[in-house]
């Protein structure tokens, strides 16, 4: 096949690919992001390009309006190329930075929680952490002592600082003889608590216990976030009385990126398909690998601290995430029966995974329970206490996919809702991630029909986000616009409703008033793709009581966790059905409860040790050949559910504005 | 500096050099070997090349005869280069594997010491490696049991082989999905027991329990020796009854190599001063293990086993080459107070240290005890089965270095002696190792004063080897041509006495008998030199001894180990008082005990066990400063001692002879 050029607008990066390959493809090869949800199997339709200079074969697809194709653009997985061309990647099929930007941005010192908040959820714990240093003087050796380097050293710690049963790390004793005898036999040991025992992974000249720190990362699927702990705790503000109040703890820098493999596929089933080709499971590791590695170099320059002095690093992501991190075949874990490679993950040191940090840091990562319920999950529960709560919780992670904890301190299950990650944008016509330009608050004029948007830094509209979606059907459901079933009446008088292509249609924003000149709108079948989303959300709440004789009147606390979490409106979530009805004070919102717990469990060894409690303790449903999960799940596909009495107060306030509005017929029809 | 060539011959190897270096160093860099036992500090003057054509400066030296500078020899490390050169490597200057060939050729499945020989030393136990196999059938996972791949397998191992508490290495969690459902669900893991339980480092399709080999290392600092292992024990012959009584047990194969160091100085202490090269520890650790790759390689041609089937690789060294081999810069081996960097070493993944074998191999390196009680000794200690024994046993390694150890199965202690090599062939005129044309047995007339010589090969005479060294000796003595003191009588009449340019001198062969045309002699020098060695390990032994307030009369046992032990002429040995005067019964050779140890820790984990127990146990004294040594040393430099009442029979026997040749007088006038 004949090479060509591809010149990419407005990076102006160029590549060269031949014929045989699409442009979407050609792209993710070269790095190059154009969003593309569904991982180029031409489905999404996001994937939008524009044809600036050049000759392509590319075929029309339904969501590519006509206006869209004469102006040029095209989808980039259903375009290969014949000529040398010149594209431009449109705003709206780039990765939207500057949402991470504004974040990274705050000032270094910065609580992520409120230390109260954090002694609320996590009691009873003290800043004692498994990877630890200790500062010896050792006696120089004699000709009546002239034991091993490395037995001084032992002995030293043992003596000096009761550590007994320690073993060495073969790099440490390497460059142990110099390092002694260049610190005049004064120098700080590194030591991590494995299952195992204490393990000497490094040893420093001189004093140096005060510089002790550590990087937590949680790999989202879509984002990953990244801290640089302390491990010290208190080391800036002199604490009352010696006393240590968990005020100073803090992260002294934090930082976040897209995780690099979203320009593969926005879902885990996408990356996993793309690490089955030939080199895919690689590069996925390395995309993901190199984000990381941009985020530490962050976190260093942000808080100025040496690569050099950080001892741990702590990772935690759901198993799929794990998985491509370590480099081992997710293939298994897409595949009935659902099998991940491996729960608990030994020590692995970061340099072979090619993370760019000291030699002698080893990689925590949180171990898992299932391909489902990953160390992300674990985390969550560490970090949010529901471990240690003698009440009863309801854990619940919404994000790209959803997870479901139920339990206390003496058990856990739990189940995972594979519905489709809609909250993130996904099979939603004009779906987005919460970034610049996303419709994220929605009201309805109860008589005019017309909406009050509010989008994500105050920019025109591009699109609409998960906590926007929510309060868009909410809305709709509440002014009578559409029904229990999601379906819009055909009688209203507005031109906001009108009939699209794919059915029933409410227009949001009308194209003058949009950054593409196009009408962005909420169908029928974005609502029924919601609906689905938040039934399985729900009837995975219920299976998973049902499993265990309890009902939602039971639960005492619901933890919501995910960067979903924080934009959600609580009240609209229930009115949806998405949430159970249960009085507002149980519910918490908790943003990223991994994070949270990795953090825990860098400063805490007695944390680690109830992490790996937590992933033995938690038993996992697999709701893919439950007996009862496709009933719920149907009883569910409704606003706000089948079973009226669960939603007691949502039914009073929908009777009486249908009331108001004359709807009352329509209302009791469909019951 | 301009850049020249040299050619050598015979090899025709040819290198480029500038005029800085001189002709050793240039070799050494280039790989190839001449003999040097100093290292290229001038002084050993073994380092001869013949200049065949070209430019050279190069200075004279007293080790260099003027009819051989007439010649064109040279010594190599005094020697720059003017011009492109040819040089001859003569014959006395390579090193001569024939002897070491002999080994090799031998049939494959040898028996090493015979099974009673090896029931005889170390007695009560059994075929129970440390490294084992294991097969498992696991039920393929379902919706209703889809726990992960690792705790699937792990479970097993539990359930089907009672082995709890398996942690697994990360590269078997990397391949593992594939492994199990290629093999489906029927596999067969290998297992490490270590001081933190056992360790899963391999799993391979289908039942290969029968297919489970190690090998085994000894570095000596001259010679590497090396053995492939079945450990299963007894699977050739089926044994009576089903009962293993250990006549099957056998190395498929053993070979060995002059340690590719000996390039860079014959002894320990040369190496450590090359190692302090820059570039030079990177480089004394590559050699050793290009020899070591190269044995490898041999076993498995000679054993027909591929190298994926070696599970276990164990190696055991004196100190510094221990410390060399793992990397582990050995300067303060050397430097008083002799600290190593650490006793006890972790395990080691081979491929990281650069030997070609499977990715799951590690490496168990015997355990030391102080930087002149090496892994070998404690090798040589648990294969001869000291540590097992209620007799007080007193061991010596008699090789390039001594050492002893004394004790039995409830303490050991140990001692080392550093007089010098000349067992080896340092420090005496014509010494060599026991190779090809080295002279190994001698007996003379005690009329004539004529002497009857066998050389190794029975080819022309080159130089003298240890054996032979005492021979010639203990000969001299007892025919009353030398004193006591090792000084020779003035008045006798032949002219196989002579005086030389150091001293008197007795010509062991005559130029035209030689290999190169020049008299073999033994110098007065040369004898002080032995004297001294044998002094240095009899004070070892008697300072041991006293030590603990013991003495001689209560040692029960002598075990003889060391390459040198196999050619030893115990009675002549004695007579020199190298060793003690006690029974004769009381003797045993070992041979390579650090092979024999070895071997039997790959066999057993309780021997692995005794293993550490016996490192820990063994208290080295250190004899440099010691108040007592150098008063035992100087009493020993004599012949056999000066304490005539240790050594009875001797002092009989040497009255008896010294009367028959009329020389009392002499003898009585030395006490």
């Amino acid at each position: 096949m004949p090479k060509f050029r591809i010149t990419f607008h407005p990076s102006e990066r160029s590549i060269s690919v031949d014929g045989e390959e699409n442009l979407l493809q050609a792209a993710m090869e070269a790095g190059i992001h154009i969003n593309a949800s569904c991982g180029g199997s031409a489905t999404c339709g996001k994937c939008k390009i524009k044809l600036l200079e050049g000759t392509v074969v590319s075929s029309k697809h339904p969501k590519l309006s006509q206006w869209e194709y004469d102006q040029g653009y095209r989808l980039a997985c259903l375009t290969s190329i014949r000529s040398d061309v010149e594209v431009e990647i449109p705003v709206e099929s780039q990765v939207d930075k500057s949402v991470l930007k504004l974040k990274g941005d705050r000032e270094a010192h910065k609580y992520l929680l409120s230390p109260q908040d954090i002694y609320q959820l996590v009691p009873g714990w003290e800043v004692d952490p498994a990877v630890f240093k200790r500062y010896v003087e050792l006696d120089p050796p004699s000709l009546k002592d002239n034991g091993s380097d490395l037995s001084r050293l032992i002995n030293g710690l043992a003596h000096q600082h009761g550590i007994e049963g320690v073993s060495a790390d073969f790099r440490v004793i390497m460059k142990l003889s110099h390092i002694l005898r260049q610190s005049d036999w004064k120098v700080t040991a590194t030591l991590v608590l494995t299952k195992k025992g204490y393990k000497l992974v490094h040893v420093e000249p001189g004093d140096n216990t005060r510089r002790n720190y550590s990087i937590v990362i949680d790999i989202g699927t879509t984002t990953i976030f990244g801290q640089l702990l302390d491990l010290n705790g208190c080391v800036v503000v002199a604490c009352p009385g010696g006393q240590c109040d968990g005020s100073t703890l803090f992260a002294l820098a934090e930082a976040s990126d897209y995780n690099g493999q979203i320009s593969y596929g926005e879902d885990v089933i996408t990356r996993i398909v793309y690490s089955e080709r030939p080199g895919g499971l690689k590069k996925m590791q390395e995309v993901v690998i190199s984000t990381i590695n941009k985020i530490i170099q962050e976190l260093l320059e942000m808080s100025h601290i040496e690569g050099s002095l950080i001892s741990h690093l702590v990772i935690a992501g759901n198993t799929t995430m794990t998985q491509l991190f370590l480099g081992l075949d997710p293939k298994y874990v897409r595949e009935e029966p659902y099998v991940p490679t491996a729960n608990f993950i030994p020590p692995v040191r970061a340099i072979h995974l090619g993370i760019n940090i000291g030699d002698h840091v080893h990689i925590y990562t949180f171990p898992m329970v299932a391909s489902y319920i990953g160390g992300d999950i674990v985390a969550g529960i560490l970090g949010s206490g529901v471990f240690q709560r003698e009440t009863l919780t309801l854990y619940m992670d919404i994000g790209t996919n959803g997870e479901i904890v139920l339990g206390n301190r003496d058990w856990l299950a739990s189940v995972s809702c594979s519905a489709g990650p809609a909250f993130e944008g996904a099979g939603i016509k004009f779906g987005m991630r919460a970034t610049r330009g996303a419709i994220e608050e929605v009201s309805i004029n109860d008589r005019t029909y017309e909406p009050m948007l509010l989008t994500i830094g105050r920019s025109k509209p591009i699109g609409i986000c998960g906590s926007g979606l929510i309060d868009t059907v909410a809305e709709l459901l509440e002014t009578g616009m559409i029904d229990q079933n999601g379906k819009f009446r055909g009688d209203l008088s507005t031109d906001r409703v009108r009939k699209g292509p794919d059915g029933y249609e409410y227009v949001l924003a009308r194209k003058e008033e949009t950054l593409f000149r196009e009408d962005i709108v909420l169908t029928e079948i974005d609502i029924q793709n919601l609906i689905r989303t938040k039934a399985s959300m729900y009837a995975g709440c219920k299976v998973l009581l049902d499993s265990v004789g309890l009902s939602f009147r039971e639960v005492e606390q619901v933890i919501i966790a995910g960067g979903f979490g924080r934009h959600l409106d609580l009240e609209k979530a229930i009115f949806i059905g998405l949430l159970p009805e249960l009085d507002i004070e149980k519910f918490i919102f908790v943003g990223n409860g991994s994070l949270l717990g990795a953090r825990l469990l860098s400063f805490s060894k007695n944390l680690l040790k109830e992490t790996e409690r937590i992933a033995l303790m938690m038993t996992n449903l697999e709701l893919s050949n439950h007996p009862t999960f496709m009933n719920e799940f149907i009883a569910a596909m409704f606003l706000p559910h089948t079973d009226s009495s669960a939603f007691p107060q949502v039914m009073k306030r929908l009777h009486r504005t249908r009331k108001e509005y004359g709807a009352e017929r329509m209302l009791e029809g469909q019951l």
